[in-house]
């Protein structure tokens, strides 16, 4: 597609087409699906994410996305504050909580180590959680990352920060997903799902 | 996914998630990246889309998007106003454009007749197409609407309407496309195109 017939519409289209996975005609798509809306509903649309981007915060304990000073699970007395998950962003916090099994708290780190990116340890919150072991309390942190090459560079870049603490360190289980059939399952993953089996009773607890 | 940790991101994805084809945790992840960005190219982002909606304007000619009341296409002397190609929206005008193959003038009716989506007749530029042909000055209007029902429904009322007026009525060859193996090609095609054959030394003009 080449060029188009108003400048406010090319600045629209380029506008979605900065997002990932939005290629130009997605983009084009897209703007002439909202030109069919109705202004308001336009308006609070557009709205939506520059006040997001605004006046977004973040919990002054976890650094996840809050909109209170401190959020709704480090405020809550019932969680063990002994247990830290350390998880990428607000998406792993959601797809943990749904799972309702774990009870302790996060620590969100803001993305993983990935030079590709240009992101290092320095932009993500590390120091504040080693300042949080350092006072003591914690008994264990569970690392929580993606099962990718960034995730293990992060794994491994907190380990050596946190190793000489008296903090159990574990990261969740890699293996076979429930539902996936073995023949299916790659290599690797097959692999460490043998080297780090399970006694099999454990299989029924959750 | 469930519970966001703040209404103002819950807001953000609920509005990404308006979109045609695009779920909540497509949404999310849009989101994230948007807070990821500089808060002034998020305010860009935002604004793109509340200054298209509401200054937005259409060629009084053709109605396609414009930003002038007459649009490049219609106030060119050089092109012929005496053949106009009727389409559906301005991204069949690109792509018509695209092949540098038509030199006539363009009608956009903003739709096509779906009575799924609750869009009948009245709703498109259907009536200032007759008015146009009217005057007299069209001698042949092409129709270059979707091969789907919609667009057949839609071909077929514009044709009822102009059927009494001294103008050549055509529709776009429907056919294999080039490029495209025989065997894959669907029956109702495949049957079209044998039932348009067209003259052999035709294949070579373009």
């Amino acid at each position: 597609m080449g060029n188009y017939p108003s400048k406010l519409l090319s600045n629209a289209v380029e506008q979605f087409s900065t997002l990932p996975g939005i290629g130009r005609r997605t983009a084009l798509r897209l703007v002439l699906h909202l030109l069919k809306k109705e202004k308001e509903d336009v308006n609070l649309f557009g709205q939506s994410f520059i006040d997001l981007r605004n006046n977004i915060t973040y919990c002054q304990s976890c650094h996840n996305i809050s909109d209170t000073p401190t959020c709704d699970i480090c405020s809550n007395s019932n969680r063990d504050s002994s247990i830290i998950c350390v998880v990428e962003d607000v998406r792993d916090v959601m797809a943990i909580e749904n799972t309702q099994l774990f009870k302790g708290k996060y620590h969100v780190l803001g993305g993983i180590i990935s030079p590709m990116d240009g992101i290092g340890p320095n932009d993500l919150n590390i120091d504040s959680l080693i300042a949080n072991v350092n006072k003591g309390e914690i008994k264990e942190v569970i690392m929580a990352l993606s099962a990718t090459m960034e995730g293990d560079t992060t794994n491994f870049y907190i380990y050596k920060k946190l190793k000489s603490f008296d903090v159990n360190l574990s990261t969740i289980a890699r293996g076979v997903a429930i539902g996936d059939e073995l023949e299916y399952a790659d290599e690797i993953t097959l692999g460490r799902s043998i080297q780090n089996r399970i006694p099999f009773e454990q299989t029924f607890s959750s």
